[in-house]
């Protein structure tokens, strides 16, 4: 977990800041929900693997017999968790107060979650997740809201030239079933799909092997996998998409796909639609039931987020059906490909001031130039004035002036720093 | 801890959005530190009444055997807890980033902290603090720079006339000790001063003859709380601030409140100087070293916030004196007494559509509104339209169109929602 120095927190607020309200524009609403759910619903299983990294919280009022009493079952230590992804809590959110929420509901989520994973490279235990539903649409429309809007935000963060990836879990099932792995494999068979990328059909083939799948169904998606065929990506369409998959790929999910494709290019000013579609998508969570998507872009050779759909979860929480899909920015990769410039067009300045002017002759100069629209921070003058005004700008001052006793607004003589 | 649903959640951001500007303008930085800190930090004693009040987190990967050894020792079975404040992270920030931040470092922290309390009305175990804190200047200059930037900020939020109750614990302990309570029961004491507002002179001194102190003091004190004069509290200055004490107030207490008021008064507008002195002010927290301060508003009865110097606090974590004072707004009170209006002066316009209308064509009409800086929301129609609007003009949509198949933006019609 990391502290924020000024310089990084205004730059984190001024990203942030431009999600919600491209967000916001597109008619999606910001809710918040506490950082702390109860033990059982961070453990019921559609967490996935997220719930093993949760942070518990230890019960308050636990004496000596009770902690003893709870070491063979932990989960009588604990009654609350810390969230790990914003997911589980909006489903418990629209659980609760659906009453007072639209009929089409959609929601934006700015908020951090927590994982217990070993610190790594790029990896934190505490980040900020901004998240964008649509509960209550079955329709392509909901995807291709979501799309639209995420494209957009991005744009407006100066990072044009996103694209999505796209999948539909559906079509990947029933991809694998047609080539003949049993519905008891396939979960195992699509984690080692998901590695296609970085091993290659060959390891992919390799490893599906050493894990003892069906060999006739490895065999027949090796040839598939290696097939004489180019892909076209753009324009994204049905006869793309159908290309993409073997024969006789079932109607509605295809219609789906390129119902996304049309509404999204409805949207949009370029020829290209910026959607790709990418039959071996995977996304690692559990509870996705059907489209599934991610972030792409140029500058990057990671994902800058995903989503997808997950119909099932709302149901485990209401005790009804409700149809839910949504998509995730991770922030923190984004965040550090943004231009650092200082959004904040108002001048900034540095009054350095000898010991000895009378405070209230300093605090009346600042209020002054407060009242002009400055922002104004006092500095006391040091010997060497260099490392002073060099904060000064990294933090985003524009100008400063030397203060002595006796200085008035009128002869502030305001310099730029360089 | 509580859900916020979209108009709530639009109006904290907003009031925190101001906030957070003012704060800016006024020459502090935002910082953020990580919601979880050590759990040794957490309970070292600086913390106060609080510490009982942390969440704890549990450790991960106890076996039953660690977690029968931790019985008699829970603080083996939690590593990390929940802050229960700002103040404490603050100064083990101060600690750990010193070398980056300027000489005088005026830091702005909002953000949610946790108290385990039990739940009560206008009470709640997960609230947000907006502080402003300046370290590394033991000077008047500090305190005036907190009060005036805070008056700034509550009027920007439409709060206009609030004023500032202060006082210094320096000025307590000698009064208390003038009148012969000795070092060891003037904690106590002050507790009791505490509540002089709720039970009156003679209910204190009442409650000091029950707990046994010193009698001849209670009666020195009873005979300054009862003696017949009328204070004047503005003009705020030396003379009444001398009227209020007993005579022969220390010399540098009574400068340095002098200091803040003629500070204070040359960077406002007005005639009277917002800031009254209160002798018999005490604030809860233990590590308040002197001057000390609450945020008086004459639209409520209670305080809206408040703050003080602690200037031996940051010692504790870097092993030399640093002088602190900060001043924090209680949010979760002020954003209700907040006008609701919403700031967004941009078109939000909701689009009720029929079922048939073609995604595209729907999207294609989504994006031209947007493209023209409207915020859309889409609605299917349904049968009485009357509470899709009414929850759409809550949550701060201003009109509203209906969409047949083949509509284009040219000859959409536009209704105001009332």
């Amino acid at each position: 977990m990391r502290d924020f120095l000024p310089a990084d927190k205004a730059r984190r607020e001024r990203v942030l800041a431009v999600i919600r309200e491209r967000y916001r524009v597109h008619g999606f609403d910001e809710i918040e929900t506490p950082v702390v759910e109860e033990y059982a619903r961070l453990h019921s299983g559609i967490g996935g693997d997220n719930e093993k990294l949760a942070f518990n919280i230890l019960k308050r009022g636990m004496d000596a017999d009770a902690v003893r009493a709870a070491a063979d079952d932990q989960s009588a230590l604990t009654d609350l968790g810390l969230r790990y992804d914003l997911t589980v809590p909006l489903a418990r959110f629209y659980a609760s107060n659906r009453a007072s929420l639209p009929t089409v509901f959609r929601s934006i989520q700015i908020a951090p979650v927590w994982r217990a994973e070993r610190p790594q490279k790029g990896r934190y235990r505490q980040f900020v997740q901004c998240d964008i539903d649509i509960i209550g649409d079955a329709s392509a429309r909901a995807e291709a809201e979501l799309v639209v809007a995420t494209l957009d935000t991005v744009d407006a963060l100066g990072l044009e030239g996103g694209s999505v990836r796209i999948n539909d879990r559906r079509a990947l099932d029933w991809m694998l079933e047609s080539f003949g792995f049993t519905q008891d494999e396939r979960p195992g068979v699509l984690i080692t799909v998901d590695k296609l990328d970085k091993i290659g059909p060959d390891g992919v083939a390799a490893e599906l092997r050493r894990r003892g799948a069906t060999p006739a169904a490895v065999d027949a998606f090796e040839a598939f996998l290696t097939r004489p065929v180019t892909l076209e990506y753009n324009p994204y369409g049905e006869r793309q998409i159908r290309k993409a998959l073997p024969q006789g790929a079932p109607h509605d999910v295809v219609a789906h796909l390129v119902g996304i494709g049309e509404a999204v290019a409805a949207s949009r000013a370029e020829v290209d639609v910026p959607l790709v579609f990418d039959p071996f998508l995977v996304r690692g969570m559990g509870y996705y039931t059907g489209t599934i998507f991610e972030l792409a872009h140029p500058s990057v050779s990671y994902s800058l987020g995903g989503g997808g759909r997950y119909d099932g979860m709302i149901g485990r929480f209401l005790g009804q059906e409700v149809p839910a899909v949504g998509f995730s920015i991770g922030f923190e990769r984004i965040v550090d490909l943004v231009e650092a410039a200082d959004a904040h067009g108002a001048a900034a300045i540095v009054l350095v001031h000898d010991r000895d002017v009378p405070v209230g002759e300093l605090l009346a100069l600042k209020a002054a130039l407060v009242a002009e629209g400055s922002r104004v921070r006092l500095e006391q003058r040091t010997k060497n004035l260099k490392p002073l005004l060099e904060r000064a700008a990294s933090d985003g001052y524009t100008s400063f002036a030397t203060v002595s006793a006796g200085a008035t607004r009128d002869a502030l003589e305001v310099k730029q720093l360089s």
